[in-house]
């Protein structure tokens, strides 16, 4: 039962230190003060591992990257890593150029993360070096299909296992694995899709979760996977036939805001795998 | 008929690299997906090219200017440029500051536009030298009257001839005009302008139509801006007595989310000049 | 009577220049056009002072802070002073770090504020070295509450007097004071702490209204606190049992935009002190 790690972070209020891009800032903030969690975003180098030390958990996207946020996510983390605080990696359109791939690398040997969010493309460029990626959108060819869970489901495992970190798959089906153990979360709507940043305020989620329930991150992880699928479906039942992907967006967030243990209890749809 | 424009972009799902401004990054990512095309925003000069190129077409806005953006715009344009996608222009508060006064002659002699878009007062200043720019808003001076419609169109004519892009002046009344034929369309709702960034917008929708129609790029921007337009009059209709330019934003985007072919070709009003 | 200085900023329009944080940006757009100002976003040192000679009054806030940012404020904050223009100062979470403690001195020394906004942790900071900052909210020790009302507001009018700015200090009731005078504003609803960014939307309207109504800016300070409440009591009794903190940050910017001078006037919950 997964229930008990929402009232977690309402109970904990952790406060999480984002360095994030600029486009979904603004959702992860909301969604963060939404499960019951405390944002600040603060991406300069110079007051990086300072902001880090007052906080609880750290949350590090890759959108809009730059070596400057690069310099300031390095210090952040391992200052985090230092303090024990759980890190949080989401590597937007990893393999869209150089620099990120570059920067992965140095944020992979630099920092211990506690979870490493992204799609199939994202994800299979960190493990493999080279996905199918179409912007900061999976590939065609990296859906999450039924006929792949199990290929998924084992790189995810390898790449735990390399990482330390529990990583979860994004798509149609979500897949969160540590080494050992793996979940398919069947939660969530596609029109999730058409919200720009909804794979970003997951990631700040999970920072939220992980950093409340560090004595499990797995099941912490789960939660929040869980949590923002089960809003989507939510929100999208409130949606009038006029509505579009700005009233999703905000339905979203409000969703969270709005959702008890018992609700996440009763909507969260899982099976270890 | 534009229909087929709006069904090209949701057919074609061009991906279209912004290097815009922060003020309205989030809603100029969210009209993208809304109207059938996905942005990737990306604007360090390091992977600006590379970005580009695994792209479809270049949107790029001059709102909150700096040197480190422009670099990253001459970067991308001159990809774009070689790799023959299309790039729009929005030269926000052109006016304003000899950084973006500069910075634009920069852009407009290093780069080739598909469109440039802005109001009166800014495409002025690129036309003439000079505007009435009271900040990022046309000046008094500069509001399209039917009186002036003539002059203006005159204007957008010959700055297009110079430019080679089709050049889009937005007000009460908007102009979209290459050197030969120009049209003056009359959809849109005045209370559009209490919305910050519907500006911005417009120009990311007019790079997800030229480019999913870059065979006839006239066409295709004078269906961007009827149907920015038309959602700002459907959106309007939707707005209950409590309701401000804050539903108001959401409910635009809402309205490109759910404009169908038909409601475009019934709803625009265009007329060739 | 508050109502004539909500009318004041609809009828002189002030343009307002921003050198703000990202998290907040659009909202604080969206704000200042729902009270009758126009906003520019401008934050890049070479056109910061151009800018602000082409605006009537300058808002600086501190969120996201970098030292490029802080010169920025430093040259735009002198040509205002230059100018007569009144400077706003919003402080977020100015404890956080060496970065900020330091960057507010320096803006101090060299600028002369009309208003400094902060929540009670950042008002201490500057006021005494040290607050009890959580992150960019209040820290618990720093809540507003009605025994210490006294010493706040004699530690506000002592701050006034030192830096001849009107100090306004946030939280469950809000004190705005000069050196002489000081209010208590009991407006506003508990749930604002759960929208990003809602004291940085406050600072902005600050801006608004103490720029269209100089010749009092006490009571222009006073009016945007009480109209910031009293939007975020209307937006409150809008919302639906589904509606979050989403929907929220949407209501408190419509009510901004539909509020009359009268029922400013007759919302409006304060007394002198």
């Amino acid at each position: 039962m997964l229930g008990h790690l929402l009232d977690n972070v309402r109970n904990k209020n952790p406060m999480i230190h984002c360095i994030t891009n600029y486009v979904s800032i603004n959702d992860c903030a909301n969604i963060l003060l939404a499960c019951g969690a405390s944002p600040i975003m603060a991406d300069d180098e110079e007051e990086a591992a300072e902001v880090t030390s007052s906080c609880d958990g750290l949350y590090l996207n890759m959108g809009m990257l730059s070596n400057r946020k690069v310099s300031s996510m390095l210090t952040a983390g391992r200052k985090a890593n230092e303090l024990g605080h759980p890190v949080v990696l989401d590597p937007v359109g990893v393999g869209v150029s150089a620099l990120r791939r570059q920067s992965v690398k140095q944020l992979l040997s630099g920092i211990s993360f506690c979870a490493i969010r992204g799609n199939l493309s994202e994800i299979r460029t960190i493990a493999c070096g080279s996905g199918n990626t179409k912007g900061v959108d999976a590939g065609t060819a990296d859906r999450v299909t039924e006929a792949e869970l199990d290929d998924i489901t084992a790189m995810a495992k390898d790449l735990s296992k390399e990482t330390k970190a529990v990583i979860v798959v994004t798509g149609a089906i979500d897949i969160v694995a540590d080494d050992k153990t793996a979940y398919c979360i069947r939660n969530g709507h596609p029109m999730m899709r058409m919200v720009s940043g909804t794979g970003c305020q997951l990631s700040a989620l999970l920072a939220a979760y992980i950093t409340a329930g560090q004595e499990n991150k797995l099941s912490a992880a789960v939660a929040a996977v869980c949590a923002m699928g089960y809003a989507g479906e939510t929100a999208y039942k409130r949606l009038a036939e006029t509505d579009g992907n700005a009233a999703y967006r905000d339905r979203i967030i409000d969703a969270v805001f709005n959702m008890s243990a018992q609700e996440l209890d009763k909507g969260a749809v899982y099976e270890m795998r």
